[in-house]
Parts: C-alpha cells; sequence; structure tokens
C-alpha cells in the first residue's frame, strides 16, 4: 500500500528527499508501515537454544576465560538472530549462562540495570548482595534489584552454571544506566544455608514491621525451590479435587511476588514458573512484549508462530512480542519464564489475546 | 479558656440559646474545647481484663446460652468504661471472646464488618469462609474480609474460646454496614489440616497467576503459629548477629500482610505479633488510633498513661489514641496486637510519637 | 427475631448478665440488631433547616457574642435532631453558619480537622491560610486542608454569612484531632482579587513545575463561581447538542477536585455543586455515607425517605446514610452538596443504588 | 580496561568465540563497556534544527506531495545524526514538522502510539478526536492519548504547519504497537471555537461527576495558549513579589497535566512550557531520559554538552539523556519542552542531577 501511496517519482522529489537527508529529516510516508505496523511486526525471531549445545561452550569458557575485573563475569549471552548480533535475547532482556569455576570469584559492582539469576543445575555459589550470603541451588530463583552491590563466589570443588536475566537491552535502548565498581574481592566467604533476606522477608504474609513500607524491588533475595515446587503441586491438587486456582485445565502456574508491594519481584522483568501435567496442552497466547523461557524438567513440545520445537531440560527459548505460543507437555513438563510485562503494564500498552477468550 | 471567653450571659443570650436549640443549632464557642481539643482526648479509657476471668464466664455462657440463628454467636465483647456501656473495646474496634462446644454451630452469615480470630488457646474449630474449611490451633491468626460467608463448627470433644476481632464500632459510628443470612448448617464438615486459601496463597512471594491481582483483604484465610513464631526468633537472632529486623533493642515485631498488596490484612484492621526478650522495655509510643493487645506468652509489665499491669498469658488490654504505652518483659513476652491504623493512614490523619524520636 | 432467639430468661442467666456487667463486658446475642442490620440504620435523621430562620439567629448572634480567642469563631452548628443533641449535622459532617461583622477578625488557629466555606450570600471577607489572602464571593467554594494556619476578616462594611464544613464528628469519634492557636490578629490586610494559591494552581491542567506532586488535599484554595456556573453550563448545552456531559437528563454535575491528583479536594470529603433544569428529576439514589445539600438558587422538591421539602435558596438539608434521595426542579435549581464519601471510597467500604440500575 | 582485561588470543579462544558466533551466543566481558557504561553514554547527539531551514522544506513537500490514504500525514521528522539515519528525534521520541494545505484532510487513523501536537505558527486546522473538533492556534498544546480515532483538516485558505511529538521510537524499540486505519474523509467539518472536551473537562479543579474517574492519558484534548501564557504571566509575578512559585531564580515553568489524575498528560510523554526573563541563566541540569525542545518566541543561548547555539522562534532541539543543559534568555523567552520522563518515574529509573544541588 504504500508503494502504491508514493508521490510520483519527479527530479523535483528527488531533490526534496536529497534535501530532506543533508537537514537530518525523514519523512513519515515512506516510512509509516514499518514504523507503524498493523499489530507488533517483531525484528526479534522465536529460537531455541539447546542446553547440551549451552553448557559445553560454557565449559570451554571456563578453562580459556579468566573471571575477574574489567570483563566482570564469565558469562555467555543468547543473541536474538533477528537483532543484529547483539547480545539480546530479545529487544528488552538478556539472558546468558554464567559459569564460574571451583574457588573463583566474580568481582562486587552494581549497576542499575535489574538482574535476576536461575539456577538449573548445580550449587555451591553464594551470591553475595549487600554484604548477604543467598546460596544458590537448583530450581532457586534470585532477583535482585538494580544498584545493590554484589558478586559471586564459588565455595566448592566443582563448576556451577546458571542463567542470569537483566533489563540490559531495555537500558541500552533508552540510555537510562548506571554502573559503579565495588571491591575486588568478596568481603565475607560465609556460606549459610539462609541468607538473612530470607530470615526477614521468607515468612509468607509476615512483613518485618521495621520494614514495612513498599519498595519498587523486592526485599526478597531468594525463593526457593521447595515453596515453589510445592505451591504447583497444590495447584495441580486442587484442581484434581475440582476447585479453582489453575491457570488452565492441567497448567499450574505461580508468579515471584514482591512480599512489599504483591507486584512483580523487578520494575522492568515478571518472573514465572509453570508445570504442565502430562499431555497438557497450554491455549494459543500473544501478549504484547517479549519472553525467554527454559525446560527446568520434563519433555515437550513447543510453537512460537511456526516453529515448532521438542524441548528438554535446560533448553531456552525465545517468544517475541505477539507471537502466538502454544506449549503440549509430553511428561509433566516445569518451566521458567521471565517478561518484560511489567514494562508495558505500567505505561497501559500491555495487550493480551488468549484462543478462545475475547480480545 | 472557654469560660473567660464565652460573652456575658444576659437575658437575650439565653433566649438566642432558647431559640438556637429549637431550631435544631448548637453554637461552636460554646463547644469548642471538647470538640477540638490540642490532642486526642480519647473517651476510651485504658483498660484491662483478665484471662483468669473472662473464660470462666465464657464457660458459663457456654452452659447457659445456646447458639444459633438470631443470636448468631456465642461471643462476649469487651466493653470500654468510657463508652457508656456499649460493646467496644475502643471507638473503633470490637474484641470478643467466642466460645463454641462441642458439636456446636455458630450458623453462617455474612457483613461487611472486617473481621479476625486469634487463638489463644485450644483447637478443634474449623472456620468455614465461602465453604473453605479453615482449622484453628492456638497462635494462628484468621483474618477474614468483610462479604465472605463464613460459619465456625466445633469438630471435637472439648469446648473452644478465642478472640473475635472487628471493626463493629467504626462501621455504626459511620452508618455504613450491611448483613445477610445464610443457611443454618454448615454445607462440608470437613477438617482438613490445611484450607485451600493457605494451598493457593501460603507461599511466600508466590501468587497463583490465575488470581494475581491487587485485592483490598487478604485472599490468604490464616496465618499459622509456626510461621510467625518463626519469623519472630528470626529477627531476634539477626539481632544476636548484629543485624538489622528488630524493631528496637530486644523487640522483635512482624506485621500480618495482604500477599496480593503487601500491605494491611483489611483494609480498616492493623494487626501484628510482637516479641520482647525476658526484661526488654520498648520505648514509649504515642500514635493516632486505638488498639488492642492480648498477651500469648510469658509475663509483663505494661504502663499505660498512668496505669500500670502486670500481664499474664491470655489478658487483654486496650490503648486509646494518642496515650503513651510502654511495655516491660519479665519473662520472654509475646503479644498479639491490632488496631485502626490504616483507617487513619488512607485519611492521612496518622501520627506517631516514639521516645526519642523527633515528632 | 432477637427476642425469639434470646435464651430463657432464668436466676442463673441474670447473674451471668449481672456478672458481665461488673466485668465490663456485653454479649453479642443481646446487641446484633442493632448493631448489624441488614442495611444502614442510621441514626441521622433526614432534617431541613431554613435559611429564613438560620440567617436572622447568626444575625443576633452577630449582636450579642464577640468574636475572638477561646470562641474562635461565631460559627452556629447545625445539630441533626437523631444525633443527641450534639453539633453535627450528621455522624460524620459538621456544617456550620458563620457569620462575621465589619471590621472584626476571626483569629488564626489550625486543626487536622479539614474544613471549607461555601458562600451563600454577600462577600467582603478574606480567609488568610498560611497568609495567603483569599477573597470570598457568592458562590465561590473554598476548601482548606487540615493544618493549614487560617483567619477570617471582614474588610468592608457589612456583616457576612457563609456556611462551614468539616469533618468534626468524624475527627471527634476517631479519636484523631490536633489543634493549636495562632495570633490574635491577621498578619495583613491585603484584599487581593486573586490568591497565590489561585495564581499558582488555578490554570486548568496546568500545574507549577515547582510544586509538581500529588498532595492529599487541594493546593487550590478557592473555586470561584463563574468557573463553576460555566462548567455547568457547558454540560447542558452539550446534553442540548446530544452529546455525553450530564450526569443524567436534565441535570449537570461537576466534582471539586485537588489538582495535583484529580481525586476528592480533602482527604475525608467530598464536594460538588449541581444544576437541574426547570422540571428535571433525579433518580432516584441510596449511598453508603451521609451528606449535607444547599440550595443556591431556584426552587424544588426534596424528598428523603418519606421526608417532602420545598426547597429555596439558602435551605440546608441533611441526606442520612443509605436512606433514598429524590430531587425535583421547580424552576432551575442549583444546589451545593458535600459528602463523606471519599472515607468510604477509601476504605472500600462504598456502595450506591441507582434506581433503575444494577445493584 | 576491557582491552587489559581480555584473555590472551590464542587459538583455541578464537575458535570458541567462532563457535560462541554460530551458537547465536556472545561474550559478555567483550561488550561489558559498551552495554553497561558508568552513566548513559547517549547513541543520540545533541542537534540543533533551524525553524528557518525546516518550513521551507515542509512547503516544498505541500507542492510536491499529497496527502492521503497509505502515508497518511505530510509529516517530515527529525532524525537525530547518531541514530544510523532512522527519522528518531532521540531513541525514544518523535518530532516531526506536519504540514496541511488549505482544503486537505488527512484521513482518520488510531494507532496506541501516545501523540501531541504543538502550534508554533497560523491556525486554521480543526483536529478531529473521536469525532470531536478541536481548533489548533498559535501556542496551543492538543495531547492525544493511544487509540483515539484521529483526523485533520484544513478549512482555511492558508497552509498551516505544526509541531507533531509521539513515543514512535520507544514503541518501535520495545515491538509494543497497534495501528488501525478509519475513513479517508472526515464525518464532521464543523469549526467550533472550543471542543467538546474543553467543554467537559477545561474548568480549573472541575470534573464532570459523569466521568470523575482516573484515566491513564488526559481527557483533554486541547491546553489553550492564553492559559499557558497567563500561568506563566502569574509565576513571575509571584516571584516579584517575592512569594514561591518559579522553578529557579528568572524561570516560570508549568507542565501540561491530566485533570483526571495531577500527573503527565501521556503515560511516556511529559509536556511542559518555560518561560525566562531576559538576562535570566538556568541552573545547568542532567537528567536520565531525552527531551526535545522548541522556541516559542524570543531570542537565546543554549548549550547541551559542549555545544552551544544561539536560537530563536520556531528552532527545535534535543538534549540525549544525561547531557548537561543549559539555557541563556537574551529576550525574554519561551520554550515548549517534551520529554519521555514518565516511563523513567514508573518505572523507577528517573535520576536529575542540578548544578549546586546534592545527587
Amino acid at each position: 500500500m504504500i508503494e502504491d501511496s508514493q508521490p510520483p517519482a519527479t527530479p523535483q522529489l528527488a531533490e526534496l528527499y536529497s534535501d530532506f537527508e543533508a537537514s537530518m529529516l525523514v519523512p513519515l510516508w515512506t516510512q509509516i508501515a514499518d514504523l507503524m505496523p498493523a499489530s507488533p511486526a517483531s525484528c526479534a525471531r522465536a529460537h531455541l537454544w539447546r542446553w547440551s549445545s549451552l553448557l559445553p561452550l560454557a565449559e570451554r569458557a571456563g578453562d580459556l576465560v579468566p573471571v575477574g575485573r574489567g570483563g566482570e563475569r564469565r558469562a555467555v549471552a543468547l543473541a536474538n538472530p533477528g537483532l543484529g548480533g547483539q547480545p539480546f535475547a530479545t529487544p528488552t532482556l538478556w539472558a546468558a549462562v554464567q559459569y564460574l569455576m571451583p574457588g573463583e570469584v566474580a568481582p562486587e559492582h552494581r549497576h542499575t540495570q535489574h538482574a535476576f539469576r536461575f539456577v538449573i543445575e548445580g550449587e555451591g555459589v553464594w551470591t553475595l548482595v549487600n554484604g548477604d550470603p543467598v546460596a544458590m541451588r537448583r530450581g532457586d530463583f534470585l532477583p535482585q534489584a538494580g544498584w545493590n552491590w554484589h558478586s559471586h563466589h564459588n565455595a566448592t570443588t566443582t563448576p556451577m552454571a546458571w542463567l542470569d536475566g537483566l533489563d540490559i537491552p531495555f537500558v541500552h535502548a533508552t540510555e537510562s544506566g548506571f554502573f559503579e565498581f565495588g571491591p575486588e574481592d568478596v568481603d565475607t566467604t560465609a556460606t549459610p544455608a539462609r541468607s538473612r533476606s530470607e530470615r526477614l522477608w521468607g515468612h509468607p504474609g509476615l512483613v518485618p514491621v521495621s520494614a514495612a513500607v513498599s519498595v519498587p524491588s523486592t526485599p526478597l533475595f531468594v525463593y526457593r525451590w521447595e515453596r515453589t515446587d510445592a505451591a504447583l503441586d497444590d495447584q495441580l491438587r486442587l484442581e484434581d479435587e475440582r476447585h479453582p486456582g489453575v491457570l488452565e485445565k492441567g497448567h499450574a502456574a505461580v508468579r515471584f511476588s514482591n512480599p512489599s508491594t504483591g507486584g512483580d519481584v523487578l520494575p522492568t522483568i515478571r518472573a514465572e514458573f509453570h508445570r504442565l501435567r502430562p499431555d497438557a496442552t497450554t491455549r494459543t497466547r500473544r501478549e504484547v512484549g517479549s519472553s525467554v523461557w527454559q525446560v527446568f524438567d520434563g519433555r515437550g513440545e513447543i510453537r512460537v508462530g511456526d516453529e515448532p520445537w521438542t524441548v528438554e531440560r535446560g533448553d531456552l527459548f525465545v517468544v517475541p512480542s505477539w507471537q502466538p505460543l502454544t506449549i503440549g507437555a509430553e511428561s509433566r513438563l516445569d518451566l521458567f519464564r521471565f517478561s518484560d510485562t511489567p514494562i508495558f503494564e505500567r505505561l497501559h500498552q500491555h495487550r493480551v489475546l488468549v484462543e478462545g477468550e475475547p480480545a
């Protein structure tokens, strides 16, 4: 339609376009179709990264690349094939595998970018957040708000890998980030089973009176797998007993939440855990904004737009904005998900379209 | 000062005052000192009710007064000596001992008044909230938002007593309440250990995606003693390790919170649990609004204004608006507290004055 | 029903009741019908005060009662016939006629009670709010948040009367108010046509960048009649042109709003202006909470519950909680209204039932 | 520092990097300095577009380029020299000169991108918003929330140019926009002096009771120059009288606000008007996020980072994120400004640093 609607190509028009360019101007009428599509037309592409390929690459980096000040982290980021080679999983989200060898320290720094860790396997690393040591174990989710000092150290004799998620691409696109270096070494190598944040904020429905105010990012630095697992189980058992709770038939889901607000753990990132019964299938869903999923356990079939993949433990995939997603479980299927939804909800730009529901 | 500032008593003035009265009018200048004191001058009085007196009276009511439709509940309410014999613990709060005999049912009803139960001793009663059976055991706190259907039944062979708290006086004063009867019998006598609300909302920092929206009253119908106890212990241990957490020296405190908002469990009622180490003393504190406290365990000395009391397990006392409160522990002292603070916070009328802190 | 449901009167029961009383206890089962009615059963009564009676009484007070420190204001308050002679128009609202003679000063004070002035007739008094002189003229509405210093002085040679509205009864019932005296004389007798607050906040949709934060009470100290009149006219003309805007057929209404939040002018008080076309009638409406209305101009028929009144300029009437209100206009009818609605909205207790709409 | 911190270049490392690339992976340690600078390092550049150059180019487009379905608007966008030729004034903001010839119609459409018009000179075009005709005149600001139907038509015999501002780049970067075509012709050519939105929402501090709820974008479709001018004048006069109001010495500023919330007119765009006295100079200010300014009247000197420009009526300039801005007035200087600040405030990422104030 744009072509039809363009003015006839004349020497005067060519001269005008040339003068526009010289004056740092661009006409809307040649750009509008790309700029303002009928619905989100993502540059980002649906893509799958296999854990079986990722982990060996991270291990090779473990051998070849030291960790220390300057490089800061031994993290290898997903680079969406539609985003020109940038280390961005989606236009707003960063997802990387971080790898730490026995005895290593990832030095302290802080940044306004919001971050989390999710542990797909292994244990033995402690993340220090403002001096509070937080153990990391399979299934744990560790959100960490921007501008907190943090470092990691591996207190064991085996390497450990985990998923890092951040809003780096969003902060980069909006040119809004700050960063500072801290000391190169950790100030404590204590390895307590429970962090101080858990002891203050990890009791359900109980907030310390000394700190009972709303803060925009969660004061709870880790959400333990045992609790997530139990919550998902409870939803499925309620479904067995014909009570409400599951998101849809055979599909339990919990959202990690900030206990001081009940809302998302981080101002720009939503995180959830999903469990499907064997053979359950989700309704197809489109949503403004993008998400990254990691298979925690089980085996299933994913369809994003026309892309069908069979996925297994550790596999990571990306769902770009407004692309239809369907998940089918072969075995019981557990998935971790994070997305940029809070950005759109806070700016009143969010839309969801679920198969069989009114728009 | 008012006397000095009054106009001279003349026959004309007397006639004017008489004409005011006939016209349903009252002058401000004769009333202002009472109406607008320099700081809250409560009619309500500091008062103590001993559990050792309350419980036998409730037991006698158990023998003499049936429970059923019409009377609705075998509840005996604290009547503040400053409030003219009305069954009001404070101008805004209701506090009563409810008593249920083996096999008895308190019939279903609902009302817009917000309510909670707090269990000082015993077990064996289930509260049904919208058909969800919730077990009640020593130390449990059961908030219950207005307009939920609810009933109680005693499934054991021993009587049980507990504390009911409501905002009845506030709703009465503002003429804003609604009430409806439900069926006389309970629709299930199931006695599950965990309620459905706990299974959906009782996992720390996890909210069901199927219900992840803010609601003004808590969707979690019970806060179990084991969790409260652990949270208080954790705060005191953090203090031992010289980390933040306690409210003040030797004084741990948690607030019961709505997991969908992080705020108070009920729009008009705040509820908290406090633990003092042996020999600890709180700073003296004044606050707009009133509160009711119940000693859960231990022995201590309470001072409200000029009233000093030595208190023990089960004892209930009232702190009227703006009266100074100090608590000293003889043994380790555990206290449950509820107050009308959310009313004043939401209306921007709250003030606190703590000894040694700036006003 | 309560009678039927009461336990049989026995000596033991009488003794129990007597022991309750001695212990400052009251049973629920004898009180519940009064305490928890099916819908709000107001003690307050629908009542009308005629301006033609009120004003002469205020004038007589002008002759007999001086204004000054101690009495503070020559204000005569409406005392609802259902509220035991207290100077309360409703359980939450105060409404009084204030009267100031030529050259008089009502001395400076401040209180946490929220207040407003509404001018039914006359002009010539300036209210000083934190040193900012605000002229008062027929039709003007002057909200004044709690804890602002304020005084009034009459700069002319004629007396002036106006309506004072406050939340005194609510603050009294909740025992939450503070009060302080200021200087006895005004610090400026300047009589500018526009106050500083109007110059900063009186431009539609424009907020000063120097003060662009939300504050709970309006920073605009006066809403001029010319603006209110024009807004009401605009709504009726839009109706003539078949566009939306009026509240219902022939009934225009504006709410006075806090330009820093878009919400109510005061945390506890809503204020509105209503205009009915000749012969228009409102739908019958019930609402949780009470309101006071003053006829600004025109003639109409009011029905509150079973009370029908023909009303004229200056007449004041009270609508208790949940009582049905219908207004019919004989001529064009202008009415000022204030209510306690923000209290109930903020506490999630508000309900409205409009004839012909679903509950 | 990054170079120093990189691992030694070995064949194994080269092979690892090659395998990363093949697997759509990018290491953090080679990218972190660019991705996470110490403070926002904007790609966007400070840049000035002269009105004296822009307008003739728009006029030439008026002769050569028709307006109609497909191209939609004869708008010429500022293309920031640091953003690779894209029609983006900053990474988040679109700014374009739109030009409409006598009798022309820019056809109806709607999009979720938020928009506004600001009129630097001329008059005679009406913007139809959901069927409500809004006149456009010099100095007027017309915000228009996403998803409203809108078109423009020139009802006069002279061309008209104005500034269009939108959040197109932000919506493009986050892949979140929707767009729909409406009819090609306008449904009314009425040219009322006041729009219906002004008649409902243009009265200061008054909201229609029929629509008194918070909406995320302003229901007022135009803010008239006369009001803005008067508000700025009032602030400077208050300064003359030594009262608060101005933003800083000699510098008045108003923010266009949503009367239903008191907040920004649009969820993603802040708009303000600034007036400096002759010879006044602003303090230097850095801010997260970008802004576009247009000189409305007068002559001044702008400094953004190291760029100094003398500016005049109609000139447009861009201030990238975190770049220091200073404005000096030669004559009285009036400036319109819009920015992406609401995005950062709502996501808790906003920071400001003003010369002489604590960080």
